[in-house]
This record gives structure tokens, C-alpha cells and sequence, in this order.
């Protein structure tokens, strides 16, 4: 069966974090929705204009194999108001399915939900104060149980390839990350 | 004086390294233009929509920088079929700004116009034997005089900081790699 992942998305994500993730779950073969806060057309970090596939209300009642949070303040900031998204994260959570965030968002997403409570959990440096409840921790990707954390667009290949890794396997990750030429030592769950 | 950036688009072009390009273009402060050689919005190669900022046709005469070719191959190949960027690489090349390009995009863009020719380049490894009248080279960023080539998705970063050191410098590259999270390693020329 096909696995799904829903990527949302808000102006002002950081672009590369958001393309890393559709482009890397797309490769694995998944299916994967990328569903806005805002409206259809988003306006990323760096200005560039991304059209989503859908709005996050479409998702309402969907399952997902992963939700994958990017992140960029603003982006993060906007998407942490989407009641929707909070309650489709709570179900992941909750349920025991894969979820991640990178950048700002583990800290202004995930972290005002309460899903970072005890985990080990990492984001961008200049937001790392801000990860109170969890068990802050300098790595460049942090898997705790069903929750997985990065820290920036310099990352995000690794975060994202580590998420194939957990929901497919090694060899899956490794396979991708051959054809993108990314660096060997980048892809393995620490 | 704003330095000024052209990336080049059409449908199937690889979208990390697209966007890396555009993201890191304007991070180091670059008047960056995005322009399809196809219709405005694009597709890429894996489903992302991107809506370039003008037409290849609308940079006639202007003079940019840098002029930066993503890869993906598909995408490449369509690059390869407009004269428009064939004329305004042609300039740049002759004029000793700085140009570049990655993935399958050395290998489809610049080699069928000659700008490899005695050169020192990379280019994706399924493409590599199509560099014929360059040096090949099997690094991940390859810099001969005013061109700048990489090989894929897993270099789009580095390739992109090697960029905005040579048109900025080392410090520059740094503080955008420091800001972004990038493997320290990632970011000199080699």
C-alpha cells in the first residue's frame, strides 16, 4: 500500500525545507498532500511561490502515514495558529504515527502543543531556549519514538531522509541519497 | 552596488535545487530573477508547482552576475532547447562572469554550447561521460575560472555557498552556512 504524508504548508516557510520534504517523500514513493493554511499560492521565506495541492481544511479526518512540519519563523508562526493542523497533529501523535518538524517549528509548532513533553527534540539554533518541555539536544536530526526533530534547510535532506529511513528502510534511504549525491555520512539516524 | 542573479527554469527541473539556488541567492543579498523558458508556473520534477518571476525572453540584454542552471533532467533539457539562455550563457561565459550550473544541467546546458570546452567540471555521475570536451572531475563542486559546476540535489548547497563565495567572500559563505545549519565541511572550494 501506498504511504501517505501530509506537508503543510504557510507563507513565509523556508523553501528549502519545504522542498526537501516533498521532493525526498516523492522520491520514496509516497503520496504526498501538500495542504496550506493560507491561501493556495504561498509566498515562502526567500520569495519563492509555491502552489500548494490543497487547503489544510480538506485534510480534516485524513489519515496519514507522516505529518513533517518545515519551518521558517514566520511559516512556523502561522502555521502554529491553524486549529485544523494542531488537531491533526494531536491524532498523530497520539495514535503512535510518524510526525517531525525542523527549523522553527518543533519550537512554535510542535512544542506549544505539548507533543515535545519528555521527548528528546532539537531545532534551529536560534530557537533552542525555546524547546522547555523536552529534552533539548544539539543534533543535527533527533528521533524519539514517533517524533522526529531537525534544526535547518542545512538539514533538511538528513531529516527528511532520516523519515524514509523509519517508514521504509536503510537501504530505501540509502538508495535516495546515492542519486541525490548526498554525502554519505549524512543519512544515518544518530 | 546589488549584485544580480539569474536562474533560468522550465518544467522538470530538479526543485531542491532550484530553490537552493534561488534561497541562498537572496539570503547572501542578491537581486535575484527567476525565469522560465515555459509557461510562468512550472512543475518540477517531483510535482512541486513554482511560479517563476518573468520570461527567459523578458532578460534579453540584461546584464546579471551570475547565471546559475538547476539540474533534474528533464528540466535541463528543455533549458537546453532555448536560444534566449543560450545567448545570455554565451555572453556570460565570454565575458568572464561568473556562471554555473549542476546536476544533469552541465552535462545537457553547457556542454552542447562549448563553455566546458578545456575546462575542469562535474556534473551528476549518470550524466558524467557526456562531459567530453571538459576535464571531468568526480568532486562535488568544481570551480575552472569564471564556471562553477556540481552534481545533484545533495550538492545544491554547497554549490549555492560556493557561488556567494566567490561574488561575496569566504565570510559571507560562512555566516550564511552558520545561519542555515550546514555541515561546516560542506562549504569551501575545493
Amino acid at each position: 500500500m501506498t504511504m501517505s504524508a501530509l506537508i503543510p504548508v504557510a507563507n513565509g516557510n523556508e523553501e528549502i525545507e519545504t522542498v526537501c520534504l516533498i521532493d525526498i517523500a516523492r522520491r520514496a514513493g509516497m503520496d504526498v498532500t501538500v495542504a496550506s493554511v493560507d491561501q493556495q499560492t504561498i509566498t515562502a521565506s526567500r520569495g519563492v511561490r509555491i502552489i500548494a495541492d490543497t487547503s489544510i481544511e480538506e485534510c480534516k479526518g485524513t489519515r496519514y502515514d507522516l505529518i513533517a512540519v518545515p519551518g521558517g519563523t514566520e511559516g512556523a508562526r502561522r502555521l502554529s495558529g491553524s486549529q485544523r493542523l494542531a488537531e491533526l497533529l494531536e491524532r498523530q501523535a497520539g495514535s503512535g504515527r510518524l510526525f517531525g518538524a525542523i527549523c522553527a517549528a518543533p519550537a512554535l509548532v510542535l512544542e506549544p502543543l505539548g507533543l515535545l513533553e519528555g521527548r528528546r527534540a532539537t531545532c534551529h539554533p536560534n530557537l533552542f531556549d525555546s524547546l522547555r518541555r523536552g529534552i533539548a539536544v544539539e543534533e543535527r536530526v533527533v528521533v524519539d519514538g514517533n517524533c522526529v526533530t531537525s534544526r535547518g534547510p542545512g538539514t533538511a535532506i538528513e531529516f527528511a531522509l532520516t523519515l524514509v529511513e523509519i517508514l521504509f528502510s536503510d537501504q530505501k534511504a540509502k538508495e535516495l541519497a546515492d542519486a541525490m549525491v548526498v554525502r554519505k555520512r549524512s543519512v544515518l539516524v544518530q
